[in-house]
């Protein structure tokens, strides 16, 4: 349920625009892209159909599907100059930093000079990602330059080899995949947002998702999966995770991983996570990080009526895949640019430059005092 | 006169938040900074002054600015890993792209790790903008690595000197100095409006300043006084601008420089700067582009109604200055750098993350076609 009629700070409720490619709590379908229930496509799909529907308009047929999946493969290399910038990037960076430095600098080096190109210079982005953040990775934490062309038809995989310098399992893969399409869209959120006000300036595509990037990185948006790792990594047993919660709780403390802007009672894609987490966890042979993010929705729904959102069983399902704590918001990007750019393509079809009022609180007018008075 | 009552597309007349910084067209006084009209601060302060009176909310004393000029020098040297990324962009790069990057990737380098830091952070990308784009330009386009430590006291000089390598005249400094001044703040404009949503996330200040950058990069932003230099620079004469500009009104092309989205009748910062074109074209001893501009301003009145904007006239300005053409807009940034980071500021003070709804004009529920059926 989501009552649109909320108002106040924030444009809470408030329409900024139309669209087409999402429903977010609307006619209790929990979360649709582009009229298709979030959970068939989990179920369903694949990431790359996901990214061909939000980006080309519909789900690909099957000559369609292995086209797009070859011309992303055809785009995971990285240009030199790229490389060496990554390369002058430490190790103690935010790898959301390095997300957005790498997006602003292909923007240098393959600039969208016509709305023309905006299909591929999605795409482009959408192959390139990846790349970007395993390659700044492997080269500050490990002192290795990965090669960056993989022969994985998918993403996912792609993503995890990168990482990990071998072949995911068949179950990492999946989860992968459908962790991507998960993330892949959620309407007006905060980056798509930025990325529609950057675009209705009619700027370049790379500026709107350079600035999407910087929007998301901000922990009241992207980094809620990386605060739920921290909260429950140190979490011993069931009975810890209740005993640390409700400690936090009485201090008032924010828990990030629960609750939600617009959903009201439940995350739509909390389910499925939560699901593959608990594969994962059978898989990776010690459950008790599935275990404790179990005992912590349950007592946040009994002590605040507070479900958990698309984040919380995240942070475990990631770190069963051996995914270090830090770079799971760059995943996010990896994802999401596929909601971003098609929110962009949107916004240019139809635009108006986003530019509100403000109230103003400040002084009356006033004559500036010679320095002596000051 | 400003109709604040407008509603529709890109939330014109909707009030989007609260702010202290500036009024624009309220009361007739046109434009205020804190209270303070922008013709008695363009006649009246230095662009130190104006970003002090911004970022650390009232205008200096003597002793305070001397301070601060001090400490703006202090902080003009680019780190070694930023000059290897700005040798990396080519000389056909968009300026605007190297700016957001070199903003992007001095948050790699120095980042906001308290917001307590906000202050000094404002400041050193006050001082390092004009180095970024200086070091680059010279860079790329003459091959030389130039050294970003000047003695000027003033930002506007200094600019000058690096771009020039020499000192700039008096005249230079001084119109330079209000031309910084006059782009410094604007409310919520598409860029800094780009930034508070970004802030909202509570994302740091390079984030939140590179996404304006990529705002203010777009065409119908900050792009306009390149687009009215691209206007004037052929324009033999008067009786050649006029014809030049019928015929762009009968093509109904869109002519840039004129009006505005939020002012009516005029733009308070058209006659400031567009007197000191006058003296500059007296200077530069040839004033066609001074004389076409005037004409134009007086066509597009006559035919259109249409005034000119803050844009229009420094085209002219900035070109008797030697400026090139592409390097216009990064020197918005320079400046109005002062106002997006008073706004992040007083985001953060008074905080709601900014994720507005969407009207939703797509598919109705449906579900997934099988493969063979797409």
């Amino acid at each position: 349920m989501v009552d649109k009629k909320l108002s106040g700070a924030g444009l809470r409720g408030q329409s900024a625009g139309e669209t087409a490619l999402c429903t977010v709590g609307q006619s209790g379908t929990g979360l649709t892209y582009r009229g298709y229930d979030i959970a068939e496509l989990a179920d369903k799909v694949s990431f790359e159909e996901v990214a061909h529907l939000l980006l080309k308009g519909h789900l690909p047929n099957s000559d369609e599907l292995t086209a797009y999946r070859q011309k992303l493969k055809n785009l995971r290399g990285l240009p030199q100059p790229l490389k060496t910038v990554l390369e002058q990037i430490p190790a103690d960076a935010h790898p959301m930093d390095v997300m957005r430095t790498g997006c602003s600098m292909l923007g240098n080096l393959e600039g969208e000079h016509s709305f023309e190109q905006q299909g591929d210079i999605a795409d482009r982005l959408l192959a390139a990602f990846p790349s970007i953040i395993c390659y700044w990775y492997r080269y500050s934490h490990d002192g290795v330059r990965i090669v960056t062309d993989t022969d994985d038809d998918q993403i996912g995989a792609h993503f995890l080899r990168l990482l990990h310098g071998k072949a995911p399992s068949e179950l990492h893969a999946k989860v992968m995949d459908v962790s991507l399409i998960l993330y892949a869209e959620h309407e007006f959120n905060a980056s798509t947002f930025t990325a529609r006000v950057c675009a209705s300036t009619l700027s370049d595509m790379h500026s709107c998702v350079t600035g999407a990037i910087g929007s998301l990185r901000g922990p009241l948006h992207g980094g809620a999966n990386e605060a739920a790792m921290d909260l429950i990594q140190d979490m011993q047993d069931e009975a810890h995770a209740i005993g640390t919660l409700k400690e936090k709780l009485a201090n008032k403390e924010k828990i990030m991983g629960f609750g939600h802007a617009i959903y009201r009672e439940s995350d739509p894609r909390n389910a499925i996570i939560k699901g593959w987490s608990a594969k994962l966890a059978e898989e990776f042979g010690d459950d008790r990080l599935y275990r404790v993010s179990v005992a912590c929705e349950q007592l946040m729904w009994d002590e605040k009526k507070l479900f958990c959102n698309a984040d919380f069983f995240h942070a475990s399902a990631y770190h069963f895949m051996g995914i270090p704590t830090k770079l799971f918001t760059p995943i996010f990007v990896c994802s999401r640019l596929t909601g971003w750019a098609a929110h962009i393509m949107e916004q240019r079809a139809n635009n108006r430059i986003i530019r509100p009022s403000a109230d103003y609180t400040g002084e009356a007018p006033r004559s500036v005092p010679e320095m002596s008075a000051r």
